[in-house]
């Protein structure tokens, strides 16, 4: 190998947002287990003399940002096929016209300070939704103890993005609370021992995949395919090589890439590299689909990285693929000499926006917040 | 200037595609003004002995790939927080779960034989959809006839990206019908308006800002990030520069690009050209995270590129920015001595696709189309 992994992170890994990846199987089985546990849906709740009936809805609409709205996506792929409602994911201040009384909105931050999702949360009370909330602590759990609408607390401590497991497992214990989904105790024990397995493969000792991924990338633009399934994957991994590794990432989608991007690649550019995600129960149509697309990429002399889902559900197959995709970010992030917990502009940003505008504030004054 | 446009696009267009940039203008409001005039919403339907009633949805659903799929995306932005009921894009074979005899079900495909619509366009009719179909003609065209579904012929012959306007009218006169947007007959009229100004300045003559974006962006990576109404903007011209340009592009959208793609920007990529797209319109809020975004690539010492939405109209916004775009993807293309009309790839993988596994044939079979 020629690089001692443990050494760089170490040096580099100064929050130890490695670690967390570590026990990602423990906090999704954890975590779903006590919010099946402990969330129920209210029959009514009062906000300011205006009540909202839970229960009965014809619609999803999942909010979040970054780390904690890439859990809309992940749902909406694993489940659009199943629920017999839309899902709807929403990355931004304002829900759409049609949020009404028989909307369920799940707005998502794990800090509990993102003030898009915060708004968002807003316009879903005055307009009379029924809204849920999930965060670590933070404004989101405060808004909802004062105005009595049902919270739900994950763990607290660490990066957004490392808490992936935490909000995918209540989000789904809420679904099923709210019957959009079934039952998915079994593909949450079956996900959890395949996160496991993916740790031992990959752990910095022996590097695996997550290693070898990493070097393929290097400084170069990685460019993330996935079919339509793993469209949220493709953007979870871009976010994770934005995040972790600090380079530019591109999340793209089959059968659609066909249409446009393959087309991009036709004078072999030398600064991106293509990475394919595969999985062994492809469909006919999917498997010559993709398979056609990399023959063609590499009849131009391009060389395709693949990444293969691991387990049945599809739970553990997106988590999976999310959990490899992690390592190797975290990898290339210290093989590159760099902080993989440290995301300076998103911070300045934050900070900027929260300064210039006080949006959060205002929110508080409009639901009367004091 | 140094370069000859003209002679440039003489040597390279083979197909002419440049010029059916020059009429999106009388390409809109001609298609607009006579599908507004013969299309109808039938009462009912009978095919193979199942009714299908329309009217009265509540849900609507547009498919369709590429230059036909981007229709639902634009449409979506400028309508979901206008619209009651819920717009959904499907960019695959499978429609989702939701679909039933109250979603109205659009399948755009300009050729009228892309498998993916026209399977989507099948797993509507079985599910009891109110389905409409627009093409050229073509397959979808041919079973819409034979079904007796409700049909929308646009003008033929062209490439499917240069007919955005008569897809996007389509559409637009179709949503009118079903009372999911009003009349748009005045935003059409000033659109049509604001994109005779943009073919003005940017002719090849003078070259204007559609030269200009060109010239900075070369060979390398075109990043096109817009805020959430131009979301959909981002992802077309992207599609442009695949296409004409034969680039690897990226589309990205704020407030998200803050949450993770920003991280990417922070060691300065020197191989990759940020392009913001404006609107004197932002309100408060996105006026401050756009520039505040633009400030901190700055301070790290990137040079931005910006474009400006033109006209009032949502409409003149979205197309006066897809209609810039595209001119400077075709100027990109024959600067750099490439014909951009040509797509190569694509029509390679829709072969392989169609000769390997014969979608279409066995979709004829599903439905009994002789």
């Amino acid at each position: 190998m020629g690089v001692n992994l443990l050494e760089l992170l170490r040096r580099y890994d100064k929050t130890g947002i490695y670690n967390v990846y570590l026990r990602w199987h423990e906090l999704l089985s954890d975590t779903y287990r006590v919010v099946r546990e402990s969330f129920s849906v209210p029959r009514e709740i009062n906000v300011h003399g205006k009540v909202i009936r839970y229960g009965d809805i014809n619609k999803v609409v999942i909010c979040g940002m970054g780390g904690s709205g890439i859990v809309g996506d992940l749902v909406y792929d694993m489940y659009q096929d199943v629920a017999e409602v839309p899902i709807v994911v929403i990355k931004d201040y304002h829900l759409p016209r049609f949020c009404d009384e028989r909307t369920l909105v799940i707005a998502i931050s794990y800090s509990g300070n993102t003030e898009e999702t915060i708004s968002a949360f807003v316009e879903g009370i005055e307009r009379g939704c029924q809204v849920v909330s999930v965060s670590s602590g933070g404004v989101l759990e405060e808004f909802a103890k004062k105005l009595g609408t049902p919270h739900v607390a994950v763990p607290r401590g660490t990066q957004p993005r490392a808490a992936l497991p935490c909000l995918v497992a209540a989000t789904l214990a809420i679904l099923e609370k709210f019957n959009v989904i079934g039952d998915t105790g079994g593909d949450v024990k079956e996900c959890s021992a395949v996160l496991r397995d993916v740790i031992e493969e990959n752990r910095p000792e022996v590097g695996g995949r997550a290693l070898e991924l990493a070097n393929a990338i290097g400084d170069k633009v990685p460019f993330i395919c996935g079919h339509t399934f793993y469209r949220g994957v493709a953007i979870r991994l871009k976010n994770e090589f934005n995040e972790n590794s600090k380079v530019v990432a591109v999340a793209s989608t089959l059968p659609e890439f066909d249409h446009n991007d393959i087309v991009g690649w036709e004078l072999k550019p030398s600064n991106v590299v293509p990475v394919f995600i595969r999985d062994r129960d492809e469909d006919e149509v999917t498997r010559a689909r993709v398979t056609c697309t990399e023959d063609v990429l590499r009849s131009l002399g391009l060389r395709i990285e693949e990444i293969w889902a691991r387990g049945r559900s599809r739970l553990a197959k997106v988590l999976s693929l999310c959990l490899l995709g992690g390592l190797a970010s975290v990898y290339l992030a210290v093989l590159r000499g760099l902080d993989p917990g440290e995301v300076v502009t998103i911070s300045l940003l934050k900070r900027y926006m929260s300064e210039k505008l006080r949006v959060v504030e205002s929110l508080r004054k409009r639901l009367c917040i004091e």
